[in-house]
Parts: structure tokens; C-alpha cells; sequence
């Protein structure tokens, strides 16, 4: 363990790089060699002339793999490149077949979505809320940007604008900081949640809380907890009347792994005015949401509202995503690193939690 | 003058209608009958079937033409279209060359952009400023928009994100709206204006001033005033080296009818880091504040800086623009018309302004 190397990512439209210039220094000082693969921050306007100075050594993929000892990555890499004994950091999203594949190639692996949130000490390191909030922050914006009329009020000389009406659905990370932003920008925002907590952390902000039904839906580690159908379908129904109200609607409910609540059917949709914008940060191969939204596109319905399938909001905020994404990187390397080598112990409940395969003891 | 024809706007990337449905019914109270040109609000999402719910109706352009007495538009229409006598109202650009056409057509006209500011009778028929309005709030939102990192100070676990630094050029109308969105969101920024009164503007926005030089530039009519070469050539020398400091620069100082003044220059744009963003709101066939920059084009430089020419960004927020402007014609409209008829005096000075053309005793 005395070189870490960071990728390039490889996903379609992924623009993030998993450390940043800045963090390049924090890393060195930590006893690390940092390798960084050629290009690897160039969409986020990282140019490898900025790890250079930063005294970052640039190679090849092939190059990086055959020497790094920690591979620093926020999508999966390919297992397939991975030389035994090798320590991957990344948002690995793990799912049985791809753990099997690590296993097989002998490789420690460490997921940063699976981050305990009730855990204090681990919270620098919680890759998943600072994506989002990028996310939340960044979905606010495009739903400003695809607005035609004044997010605040606005009196002049030719008459008041009214301030646009937000709802935002979902008040997890995401949720908030949208919540927040279309505030700044001064709407008049509403937002709704099924967890009595989060609701507080919405009124605290200032907002409107919307208030359908009175069950709590908090569920493990600080995750909004799936709902039955029947929860969504009595969720649905009154949230329809209640989106016909709004200008801009931002959803932001999501399971991990599972299929999104559907919560804005075409239904709810069609009682939009012309001109309003719907931005479903849930949108992804499950669904979403939004009836109708598929990720990264934008659709017009035929009644004037615009349909935004968000897709992966942090890549299109790369430069602050990786910036945040590089913290919680070095606070996790923090934790199991001692003098440059790997501190393995399976009694730390945050390895245990984040390192899902090659964990002595561990679950894989 | 009992009828009322609003036009589809013709021009290129033009989406903004001169009567919105909700303006309708004030003109109808007014004595007026509406004609709504097929289509003339869609692209701005006001569908015909809400011109006609407000009482309008929905006619094709030739009929339009053929009864309306009195034309409202945007931008010019064809001069060949209007009928002799007809009373047309728009932002009208006027030269020589069109104002001898209206002439020749035996039309009345009225140019929205020749409202005098400092008449405060006249202040809600100005639609150049409801426009810059909406054009300042819009920039300051395109640059969040394409600005890839936060734009206010966020303290996370994972780390601080310090606020984004912006500058604002010119602070003119536009430009103080840009100043205001900007701050909304959190930003750091700054302004600068050559008009002391101006800077006073800037600071009461609670922006920073930069201070380059000390002489006045306001010009009549409460316009910025044209640069000689020399002043030009000392603002861009000090700027570009402040320039440099900046995470977002938007610029907005424009003369009308002129070339504007260059701002921003080759250099100074090499001194920003990568990612940074730089809107023009001046740029036009003319040439712009930033060098290199063209309307509705985005560039991005070899060193990772977004080069956005704004164009005509009224245009791309045309629900706002469009009801900002209506009132500015209703304003007028009201100011000119005595139960429904034209009511032409030259010896007031908003009508002696502002029609430039058919006016007896007028300029033309």
C-alpha cells in the first residue's frame, strides 16, 4: 500500500474524477505515491498539467493498474484490470455478481454508498450525501434554467411577477438542498416527505410542508423506507391535486437498488400550466418518479411541460462533485490506512459497513 | 382604432408575443377588439385556446393585417404588411431606412425602445428596461447553469466549498438584475460600471465596487455613454488583471445602436482557470465586451473557460419577457388612446419620444 492510483471513468457521460488537484497534496503527505491515469480529470476541467503540479506522477491505464496498490475510482472499475491484492475505493454500487467477481480476482474492495449515516465519525466520509447534495443544489439550477418566468417576486415598473411556486418531493439530502436553493433564488417552496423527521428538517429550512397522510416512512441507515402500493396509490391521488398548484415540481425519492415510487403520474402531469418544469432526479433504468421520464432526456408534452429525466446530476457538476467526492475518499482512506499500509479490522463497524469483499471476517 | 392585432413574431430564435392572455382582458376593458395571429403565443406556452378563453380572436396573418388597426409586436414587422393608417407599437429599432418605409406606407409608429427614462410618467411603457430585467436575471441563472461548481459557500462533512467569485460588468439594468440573481444564489460579486451613480446601485445591492478609474460615464437619457479608445483601452488593462480572480464574469455594457465596448480581451480570458464561465450579454452582429464572443453561441477556450455569447436572452425566457412587455404596451396604449382612438399630440413629450413615426409635427 504505497501507491494509489485514480482512474479515468469509463461510464457514458461520466465526467467526475474521484480525486481532485487539491487533494493530490493531502494524499502525499498521508506517505502515498499518487498515480493519476491520463485525462482522468479533464471533463471536470482537472487537466493532468494540475495533478502534475500538484506532484501527481500521469501514466497510462495500463501502467496504473500494474503498479497502484489503492485504485480510486467512483464508478465500478473493471474487475477483469484489478491485480490481486489490490485495494479499490469507489461508489461500487455491489451487487452479488460483481462481489463474486472481486472475490475471485482477490481483491479488497470498499464501497463508499455503503457508508453508515448514523454513524458521526463516518459522515466525512459519505460519498452518497455529498453526491447528492451536488444533486440537490444542481437539480434547483436546471429547474431554473428550463423556467421560462422569474423563480423570485419581482415588482417593477411593467407590473409583478409573482414568485414561482417549487414543490419538491422527497426531503433526503437531495431533496433539501433543492429545497434550498429554489428558496434562495426566492420561490415559494413546498416540500413533502413521508419521514416526520425529514418533514422538520423541511419547515426548518423555511418551507412549506406539505401534509398528505400521517404514516412514517423512515427505514434503515437513514434511507426513506419503500412503500406498499396501496401507500403509493393513496400518495398519488392527493399529491395530483396538489401538483396542479405548482410551477416547477423536483422529485427526488429514491430506494437504493429498488424500483423509484411513482409519485407525479401523467395524470398529475396533464394538470400542470403550460410552461411548467418537472425535474425527476429518480429517473433511471428502474423508472422513476415521474410517469414517462427516462434519464438524460427532456420531453415537452403536448400541454407545454417540460419533462426532465435527470440522469446523473453530480457528472453534470463535475468539478465541485469531485471536489466533495475527493473529501470523502481521503476520510475514508483516513480511517483504514496506518503509515501508508492497509489496517484491516473487522471489529470497526465502519469497515465493516464499507468494505464489501476481501474483509477478513467480513461478509465477503 | 378599434381593433387590436398581435403578431407573430418572425425573427430567428424570437419565442416572446407583444400580448399575453392575461393582457387581453385589459385591452378588451379598454374598448379594444383582440386579434391573436395563429400560434403567436405558443412558443412563449401560451397556447390560442388561452387567447381565446381571455376573450381574443384567433385569426391568420393576412386577415390580421388586413382589420387590426392597430399592431402590436415585438420586433418589426414587415412594413410592407401594414395597411396605410395603421398604428403599430413594438421595439422597433428604428433607422433610417425603416422609418422611411413606415413613411412610405402612410403608418404610425411607436418604438418601446425610445421610452425616456428619466420621464417617471413613462417608466412602466419601458420595455427596454423590463427586458434587460429579464435579461440580468437570466444571465446570472445561465451562469450557475453552466458554472460547474457551487455557486454559494456550502460547509459540508465533506468539506467547504468556498462561493463562487462573480463579476458583473456594466450595471445598468442588466447588469444590477445579474448582480441581484447572483448574490441570490450565494455568490461573491462584485460589479463595476463607469457611472458613479451606478456604483452606488452596485453597492446598494450589497456587492462589492471595483474601483478602476474615477470618470463619469453616464450618457442622455440615462444610458451608459460611448468610451473613447484610450478610457477603453485603460478599463481592459486594469480588468484583465482582476479578472483573473474571478469564477464567473458577466458582462452587459452596451450602447445602443453602437459597437460595444471590448471588455474582456483575449488575454484576460487566458487568465481564468479552467471551468470558469464567462457570459456575454453584449454580444450582437455588432461584436461584443468579450472578445471572441458570438450571439447564441457557447465556446469553450482551449483552457477549459465557457465562452457564452447571450444573444437574445429575453427570448429564451419569453413567459416573463412577453408579460413584462405587454404591460409596457398597455402602458403606452393607455397613454395614447382616448376611448379607443388614437389620440396623437406632439406637444407630449412621451409621444413626441416614442413615435417616430406618422406624428404631426414629429421627427417624422
Amino acid at each position: 500500500m504505497r501507491r494509489i492510483g485514480i482512474v479515468k471513468e469509463s461510464a457514458p457521460g461520466e465526467r467526475r474524477v474521484a480525486i481532485t488537484p487539491d487533494s493530490v497534496a493531502h494524499l502525499r503527505a498521508a506517505g502515498l505515491e499518487v498515480l493519476v491515469e491520463t485525462r482522468a480529470g479533464e471533463a471536470a476541467f482537472f487537466p493532468d498539467s494540475m495533478y502534475g503540479q500538484a506532484g501527481a506522477e500521469i501514466v497510462d491505464a495500463d501502467e496504473l493498474y500494474a503498479r497502484a496498490d489503492i485504485v480510486a475510482c467512483v464508478d465500478r472499475p473493471p474487475a477483469a484490470r484489478l491485480r490481486p491484492g489490490t485495494f479499490v475505493v469507489g461508489l461500487l454500487r455491489p451487487d452479488p455478481a460483481y462481489l463474486a467477481e472481486l472475490a475471485a480476482r482477490g481483491v479488497t474492495a470498499a464501497s463508499l454508498d455503503r457508508v453508515p449515516r448514523t454513524i458521526s465519525a463516518a459522515q466525512p466520509m459519505d460519498a452518497v450525501t455529498s453526491q447528492e447534495n451536488v444533486a440537490g443544489y444542481r437539480a434547483a439550477v436546471v429547474a431554473a434554467h428550463a423556467y421560462e418566468r422569474f423563480f423570485p417576486l419581482l415588482v417593477t415598473a411593467a407590473g409583478t411577477a409573482r414568485p414561482a411556486k417549487v414543490l419538491v418531493l422527497g426531503a433526503g439530502v437531495a431533496g433539501l438542498a433543492a429545497i434550498g436553493t429554489a428558496r434562495r433564488l426566492g420561490a415559494v417552496v413546498t416540500g413533502y416527505d413521508v419521514r416526520p423527521a425529514a418533514r422538520e428538517e423541511i419547515a426548518s429550512l423555511g418551507a412549506n410542508v406539505l401534509d398528505l397522510h400521517g404514516e412514517g416512512g423512515e427505514g434503515e441507515g437513514g434511507y426513506a423506507r419503500a412503500q406498499t402500493d396501496e401507500q403509493q396509490q393513496a400518495e398519488q391521488d392527493e399529491l395530483a391535486a396538489q401538483i396542479g398548484r405548482q410551477d416547477v415540481v423536483i422529485t427526488t425519492a429514491r430506494v437504493p437498488g429498488r424500483r423509484p415510487p411513482l409519485l407525479v403520474t401523467e395524470a398529475a402531469v396533464k394538470q400542470l400550466r403550460p410552461g411548467s418544469v418537472i425535474v425527476d432526479l429518480a429517473a433511471g433504468p428502474l423508472g422513476g418518479n415521474v410517469e414517462g421520464s427516462r434519464p438524460d432526456e427532456t420531453v415537452v408534452t403536448g400541454d407545454g411541460v417540460t419533462v426532465i429525466g435527470a440522469g446523473n446530476l453530480p457528472a453534470t457538476m463535475p468539478a465541485a462533485a469531485s471536489t466533495a467526492y475527493a473529501h470523502n475518499v481521503r476520510a475514508f482512506l483516513g480511517h483504514v490506512l496506518r503509515d501508508g499500509e492497509l489496517a484491516l479490522d473487522p471489529a470497526d463497524e465502519i469497515q465493516r459497513a464499507v468494505i464489501v469483499a476481501g474483509l477478513p471476517g467480513g461478509a465477503a
